[in-house]
């Protein structure tokens, strides 16, 4: 029923304190509080969504924080099944913008501490939920309360009931996933460049594809986005846009990945959509919110280039 | 069994997220989330049981900020009786916290929002509870759910059953509240200027008792009280000490004059040990923490003046 399954293992409520301006060292009054459901996997799953491939979202939730992020997936009509909570409590993430000059600045707090989730009974619910799938979207950090290799364990489940894996992750948990061979990973730039110590794009690609990736799409903002899959290598470029809010744009990247790996897309369409995804979704105010037919219109406007991956080449 | 009953209407869940430095505009992962009971009324509870009063911390608790709250009160061995809850929403204050210097920036949520208490019921559970004390201390800000004539109510109920009140507020719940003429107001000097509009503690705090207060004792920092009562004016000058985190001092002085005002202590003794709880209170890094015996040992060091109100002289 829903061939795409989006997994956020670290959650979040996240909170924005609106203050007049923030001053280091002072005490601030906020204004009211706003509250909005977040975290990668969430975000891939609303932009889905919006582009009416039947997605659902899952991972843990607990405590209020958890029961206001199911609340709000619920009225934003995005379809989640979060099972039955356990003793983690989703974290918070504070947003303090200044209504002056809508500069934002955000605390991420760490998430469900050690010893709250019970990881093997949540991983066996995972690769149930994964078996009616086709693909498998695993996004965002990792609490303490699971394994550093939760995402290898849950890729390797996957392969072994046949079910194709996105992986959008960073630093200990993405080095950990690398070994259990996902089939596409998706780094930022900046991510790119933590794990493998370079900033060229395709050297770093191709470290992580000698680490065990099957692809590689590094998104590097504006730029584009850059793929390495087998022989292949595949260049998009979208057209300059007004960003209002970068945040988001690399879910709504993973969200065209996902659906372009479910429709069998060649790389150029995917990196096509990924890059006009990714662009209509900084036009946004808020991280997972797309206009499809804003994503439609500038797909037509992405300059993609295809070609055959060095490393190859040079064989 | 509890001589003394202190209200929190808005208590809080006081969470401290240690980050490297604030940087204005950037992205923190926060260290660690400590969570600890906040709110002025709880302080003073705390304050009042480590000088071995017998003090019962009241309010509303709700969510699971308010249940973490009564927990951490409860692990402390603070005597606390929040009711059956309701269905306000404790609210939440972030205290960012750079690792290197040890400034601290912090957050206040407004608190629960309107509609989501229901005060009449919460007023007489309030009076119920405090028909059974000798002092009534009102302390912190009102929470959007309560009406701004909040403690003026309770006042009047309290006076009603022959119990005098000690309250420490600030902005319109005080300007509310002083109708209802509350035996003694505790304001801060800033505090006092932004109700009066005056800086001089005596004009100030002589405004204050016009407006309807019997007594007004007003903080100054480490300049130490000022308190006006009838014809008595005393003034009380702690020893100079080397403050750690000045927060909750005002709240050390409130369970100071709770204690005093049990006691039937002369407004001499009662500034005296306000001073230099206070004091005491200040070399604690955090708020409602105090050690008696500091306290006992400043206190001997505090400069008590008394003299008589000039509004009276002028008579």
């Amino acid at each position: 029923m829903f061939p795409i399954l989006t997994v956020t293992l670290n959650p979040a409520w996240d909170v924005t304190y609106p203050v007049d301006a923030l001053v280091p060292g002072a005490t601030h009054r906020t204004g009211r509080v706003a509250g909005r459901a977040g975290g990668k996997g969430i975000n891939v799953a609303r932009v889905l969504t919006r582009m009416g491939q039947p997605a659902l979202a899952t991972g843990v939730l607990g405590g209020d924080a958890g029961r206001a992020v199911a609340a709000d997936l619920a009225a934003a009509g995005v379809p989640a099944d979060f099972g039955p909570g356990d003793r983690a409590a989703t974290r918070t993430t504070v947003t303090v913008v200044e209504t002056g000059t809508g500069r934002a600045t955000l605390f991420n707090e760490p998430g469900p501490e050690d010893g709250t989730v019970d990881w093997p009974r949540l991983r066996a619910r995972l690769l149930a939920l994964a078996e009616g799938s086709a693909v498998l979207v695993l996004s965002g950090s990792l609490p303490p309360a699971v394994p550093v290799t939760a995402y290898a364990e849950l890729i390797t489940g996957a392969r072994a009931r046949g079910v194709p894996v996105i992986l959008d992750c960073d630093g200990p948990a993405l080095t950990a996933a690398l070994p259990a061979r996902p089939d596409i990973v998706k780094p930022n730039a900046d991510e790119l460049a933590r794990a493998t110590g370079t900033r060229d794009l395709r050297h770093g690609a191709g470290l992580l594809l000698a680490a065990g990736a099957r692809a590689v799409v590094v998104s590097d903002g504006p730029a584009g986005l850059l793929a390495l899959a087998g022989r292949e290598r595949v260049q998009a470029r979208p057209p300059a846009v007004a960003a209002v809010n970068p945040t988001g744009a690399g879910d709504a990247a993973v969200a065209a990945l996902a659906a372009g790996q479910l429709a069998g897309a060649s790389w150029e369409q995917r990196l096509r959509d990924a890059a006009a995804w990714s662009a209509a979704s900084v036009l946004e105010p808020v991280a997972g919110a797309v206009d499809p037919d804003t994503a439609r219109r500038l797909a037509a406007q992405v300059e993609v280039e295809a070609g055959t991956a060095e490393r190859t080449r040079a064989c």
